[in-house]
């Protein structure tokens, strides 16, 4: 069994709305250090092994449903874990 | 210059309807080896260094803000940056 790690992130190159509201929020809490705030998904898959390797697996749920690779860009690590 | 990665998802305890929903997409799919899917927030911020300790700052944003500590877990690294 394998635990996928995946960040999904809005491009560089694309307005963050929701990052600025909560940069706003910080800063109307006197957190004025902060400069910008960019916010993603996380997610965390449990993956029974198969044939396939895992890699080419999870860049295909990526790039068919977990990301939007027009506007996003996402990254995953994964790990071998023991299920009890 | 700080970059803070922050990561925010659900309790293990609180049921996950969106990992759920994207579990079932997977399936159908034909992604049967997905076992379980957890959502959460991925943020990144960019903060100026300041006299207080960073990790202190960060922890009490993620307490009054960024997380909703009640039924979410968050946990966070943080990295030096040289800003060009």
């Amino acid at each position: 069994m394998y635990k996928v790690k995946v960040y999904v992130s809005l491009r560089e190159s694309i307005l963050d709305p929701q990052g600025n509201a909560v940069k706003n929020a910080l800063h109307s809490m006197s957190y004025r250090e902060v400069q910008d705030v960019r916010i993603g998904k996380y997610m965390e898959l449990m993956i029974e092994k198969t044939d396939r390797p895992l890699e080419e697996t999870v860049k295909e749920m990526c790039e068919k449903l977990l990301a939007n690779t027009v506007i996003e860009d996402y990254r995953f690590e994964a790990e071998e874990v023991v299920v009890q």
